[in-house]
């Protein structure tokens, strides 16, 4: 029994998760949460919506993990089998809870929809359970306990689910469980693959104290260097971080862009309200891309001024003043035209730095001499511009993903210097 | 036994997913070709890099399944253990394996990169398995054959353990398993949330053919409804398919946008290049992301002409011709200024039709008359120029691609008219 003390399994319902057709974010998610408040997640189990496949899932989670999480099952629609199957397993049977009822009505009332018959079936929940209250939904979460485990089902859309973890599940775990302490530092590297950080730094991996953990997390551009400790001495533990993370600091500095899971775009965004500066776009083949990534942090209008999104080439000349014979010379994927794109974008928007893009992101369009993957990269400042050339691959969403990486690495180095 | 076959279990081994540091969408890919192939993917086990969780799942999943793929484990970084696990799993061993070096070193020789001590270990495998190559990367995916189940060992790596599944491991597959045939239809909706939907589909859905499943599948904004059916009669299950989608069409028109996960940006897309007509976007609040779901599309170029990302007031005035009288008196966020700027923009980029978008996507700017989530969304074409209101509440990244979604909505539904 003991080793199940401070363990978690998460168990996903939904037959659209088994057929690819939804991707499994919410488990991603509470996998975080857990992380951090030093809870142990060994396991994610995904079933179909099957009651024989819950049982018995249930009854495995139970036998190895202290907290048990369910989520999906409990949408209102007909495919749902969660309920009757929970009651199953738990021995107990569907009552009626006036206050879930109440709380139903209230919400339909103040967004002026009509309830359906299906919503009312809603306030039907096991007796066993304790009803977690969903503040933004229909669906209620429900506390279990059996054989020394708490289960906790709840519904599986997101932002439903994320705020019931955060009211009302996770400040009853810390308060359940709280031993060792977990601590992490993420160092955000960009510019090499996963083989070659790890041929830099494996001294220094070799070296780190035993309750130190190291993982690679690549994705698209960027890998993620995830230092992490459990340990019941809080103090040591965070002193010991600190240290490991300033050597592996001075083995990589060019690498590093930021931590803790601060994307490039939210890292530049600090940099530029630091030195009060604008950026303007002027996109190609990232088609709005680097916009949209800029636009995505709160509070970006600070500084992203606007882009002028420059797919064909009459954009080009008409609103960025890319000259029409470079443009014929030398095409539109070009050193010339992508470094007049920077200026031109600069110059109308009124910024103090501008990225422009210019390539060829596929299937289509490349030639022998400019394949596809092909992308000219430019900055522009106060008293300059430049440009790189870069390939890519073939694959459009990666090149598109990785030119807007690249562009914004560009202008933070341009930023730090 | 009998009943292990056509089924698959699907086994992501690494701590990153444990910690929520990436999102499953391996296992996502996975399960949608296993569907495509007809094979049932029952489960989906998720667990960390520790040998005794390997053997635990591998033993657990042999047992119900005729299929078991394992991904992840195998880079070339040093918390992998996959495959010590495995060899102790199967009673055998690694060895050296000769045509596994010989590929990495033309690889390593191609791409002009030096091959480091991991990537040699890589050539190790386990005396049990049939390696199968892997074209795009440095680790084989390996082939395993224990008590009449399949157990295939792939990368982790996205690109590589796509490859390999579909040049290696589905056609073997499909010739060790063909019995039943699966078939499905999507149909793609928006407007209307799940709950509603299902009321309005409900007495159809209760007369399916038992052999039919209807799941509802929302995902910010959109409701995909997937109908999908498993027969030993391919013509039988092809032909009531067919028939139930057009009764289903019949009750909800209005709210069916496309078929078969193709998203509005690809409808759209498909809808312009039949009418020979242009789009441009000026974007305010959704900040070049129309842009950038227009041209994720390969082939856009052929109608998406550009934008104008009107961030600034400035840019919206100097860029889009919009009055200032008019910014001052009503505000960015108006139905005057949003107009100008869709007529601007389309002027600006002579384009056939054009989108603009003016709101508050927050979290901060909000006002009592206008609070955060409040958007204009602006369309005109050869003739006209019109625009809504509308609320999509606090969130700022779902804020943002409900505007985007609702915005190409108006605009399909423009050019079906």
């Amino acid at each position: 029994m003991q080793n199940k003390i401070g363990k978690a399994e998460i168990i996903s319902i939904g037959d659209e998760l088994l057929i690819g057709q939804v991707v499994n974010t919410n488990a991603s998610w509470m996998a975080e949460q857990l992380s951090d408040s030093g809870i142990c997640l060994c396991r994610i189990i995904t079933i179909g919506d099957d009651p024989d496949q819950l049982s018995q899932a249930l009854a495995e989670s139970i036998s190895r993990a202290q907290f048990v999480l369910l989520t999906g099952g409990l949408g209102p629609t007909a495919d749902d089998v969660t309920k009757p199957a929970l009651c199953d397993f738990f021995g107990t049977e569907l009552v009626f809870h006036e206050p879930t009822f109440k709380h139903l009505e209230d919400m339909f009332k103040k967004r002026g929809f009509q309830m359906t018959e299906r919503n009312r079936q809603q306030a039907w929940l096991p007796e066993a359970c304790t009803p977690l209250t969903n503040s933004l939904g229909t669906a209620p979460g429900m506390w279990f306990e059996k054989e020394d485990s708490v289960i906790v089902s709840l519904p599986g859309v997101p932002f439903e689910m994320k705020s019931l973890m955060e009211q009302e599940v996770l400040p009853r775990f810390k308060a359940i469980f709280s031993d060792m302490y977990y601590l992490r530092k993420t160092i955000m590297t960009i510019g090499v693959g996963e083989s070659f950080l790890a041929d830099q730094i494996k001294e220094w991996e070799s070296k780190l104290p035993q309750f130190l953990k190291l993982a690679y997390l690549p994705q698209s551009g960027i890998v993620r260097l995830r230092l992490s400790g459990r340990h019941p001495d809080k103090e040591l533990l965070k002193q010991t971080l600190e240290e490991q993370t300033q050597k592996l600091l001075q083995l990589i500095p060019d690498l590093v862009f930021g931590f803790d899971d601060e994307m490039p775009e939210a890292a530049i965004g600090r940099l530029l309200v630091e030195k009060q500066a604008t950026i303007s776009t002027a996109e190609s083949c990232t088609g709005g891309y680097i916009a949209h990534l800029f636009t995505s942090i709160p509070g970006s209008s600070a500084y992203f001024k606007g882009s002028i999104v420059a797919y064909d080439n009459l954009v080009k000349t008409k609103q960025l003043d890319v000259r029409p014979s470079d443009l014929e010379q030398y095409g539109a994927v070009s050193q010339q035209v992508v470094e007049q794109m920077a200026k031109g974008v600069r110059e109308k928007l009124q910024t103090t730095y501008s990225l422009a893009t210019s390539g060829i992101a596929g299937p289509d369009g490349g030639t022998e001499e400019k394949p596809v993957g092909t992308v000219w990269i430019a900055i522009a400042g106060p008293d300059f511009v430049r440009s790189e050339l870069f390939h890519f691959g073939e694959h459009r969403g990666r090149t598109i993903r990785r030119s807007a990486l690249t562009a914004l690495e560009m202008l933070r180095k341009e930023l730090i210097m």
